[in-house]
């Protein structure tokens, strides 16, 4: 899977992915109205208006991008209807040759990993039939449990040709609360990243794994060190744009090769057309905003790698 | 909400809650036939399953136990439809007087862990309606992304009295693998135990807080120092019987006010008949089995309690 997505990488020449974290209120008023006409002021309604706003954006990008990084947690604040959405969202996007990266975060003991692999990029077995959950491309993975957790993702991934990306080092404020923690002499977030890298060893698909790793744009320090220590692992990196990560740090995340680490931006490209520097676009132009969003954030990285 | 829990555990003098985590292969054959008659061999048909199954084990033993804990995972591996049935679980077993733990061990950076708390616990807006998703009385959480990731849950339980449940030390073999890592040596469950219950004093609900933690029986020396450094916080305790931990380990996670912790037990409650000892019931009497093995686990543990 990884060897997909660094083709699309590079055929579009854009190591971005765009986050589809749909909040409601960035759903222009006029398209809400439309949704809650036809279903109400309901969970059903809302997830009408967000599924209709992410249609939007992906007609909008899909030519410039690589992939999309839909954020479960979104969808699932809208209940079942909002899951709904989110399963609609993942279809349509690989109908559009988008790989999908579900940014779930999920990681349990080991039988229940099990449960969210297949739902997630797995398959279950019903009877004498065989059904597909949610199936995405590749999702985010959370460490806490060690490796019994990891393992039935790592089963998947060869089986299905799918690809995870582990939490490493986060892009969040507090983050350093647990991961930066010193383990004889070194920060937590080490040892998850050269856990990382033993597990990635079994998901070798080309010259990277399937097995990936999330370092967020707001720790280029770091994104440095770890991008030495494991160089066929590739980087997912959240945290460009709202949160704060520039370009020019985020040059550090790459390897020589040009390739080893995808960009992630949500806010900074579906809402677009609610920052003043794109606000000439209107809300009924939101998507044609976001189009110019992605663009420019391509320009800026690409722009930041060949300074580097 | 504990103080809602403690209620329950002390009317029904049963400090345990059952693990609704239904595997396809636990319903009985004439139960999947049904469904699938009706459904298909399909996700649809799977979902009904398992939910019937469900509603056989809680109609056999809600008079017996306080509180029930559904693994989202079990039913996610599921998609849509199985999420379905873990939303009709929780209905129903609210209906039935029982308060419901959601497994769900989200966690993530602070806008998305609000989304997840507002999912799960909380609320959301649409127009000018106020409509809640999947609506648990409490979830587990994960701690690696630190405080920013739980503050959102910390709020939702204040508005909304409601509680979690973060892990600590998980009951899975390969759990010391980041967990015990020695920081100033002392181990990394230690450090999250202290911040979990820097947590809990801002939620405090009687006695006890609306944030538990997590630590599993299969580490019952962890369990008896974690227990007295933190004896405001109610301990979750996953890992009895299949896993391995057993009621005399168990004694250590209470108070002496014989109160403090809760115990699952998951496949040995919910597929008890397709062990040994229960065996005589049959499937056609699987929820039969189970209430007895209810029965048994409580006086198992209450045994335990009044040795220790």
């Amino acid at each position: 899977m990884i060897s997909k997505l660094i083709e699309k990488i590079q055929e579009k020449d854009a190591p971005i992915v765009v986050g589809l974290d749909p909040m409601l209120r960035y759903v222009p008023e006029q398209m809400q109205k439309a949704a809650f006409e036809e279903y109400g002021e309901t969970l059903e309604g809302a997830a009408e208006a967000i599924w209709q706003f992410n249609k939007g954006i992906v007609d909008a990008t899909y030519d410039l991008i690589p992939a999309v990084k839909p954020q479960i947690a979104m969808y699932e604040q809208f209940g079942i209807p909002g899951l709904a959405a989110f399963k609609k969202t993942v279809d349509y996007c690989k109908e559009k040759g988008l790989i999908v990266i579900g940014d779930i975060k999920r990681g349990d003991i080991g039988s229940t990993s099990a449960a969210y692999a297949a739902g997630h990029l797995g398959k279950v077995t019903v009877g004498n039939q065989i059904c597909r959950g949610f199936d995405e491309d590749m999702v985010t993975v959370n460490p806490y449990l060690g490796s019994d957790g990891i393992q039935p993702f790592l089963d998947v991934c060869k089986e299905e040709d799918k690809g995870i990306f582990v939490l490493v080092k986060t892009s969040n404020p507090s983050s350093g609360e647990f991961q930066d923690q010193k383990i004889d002499g070194k920060p937590l977030y080490e040892l998850v990243a050269q856990k990382v890298a033993e597990w990635g060893e079994e998901c070798m698909d080309g010259d990277y794994s399937n097995v990936g790793c999330v370092i967020g744009a707001t720790y280029p320090e770091m994104g440095r060190v770890l991008r030495k220590k494991m160089p066929r692992t590739y980087i997912l990196v959240p945290g460009y744009g709202a949160q704060g990560g520039t370009a020019k740090d985020l040059a550090l995340y790459f390897n020589k090769d040009g390739l080893g680490a995808i960009v992630n931006s949500s806010r900074g490209i579906i809402a677009a057309y609610m920052q003043e520097k794109y606000a000439g676009f209107g809300a009924g132009h939101y998507a044609e905003a976001s189009r110019q969003a992605v663009m420019d954030m391509i320009a800026d990285i690409n722009g930041a790698k060949k300074q580097a």
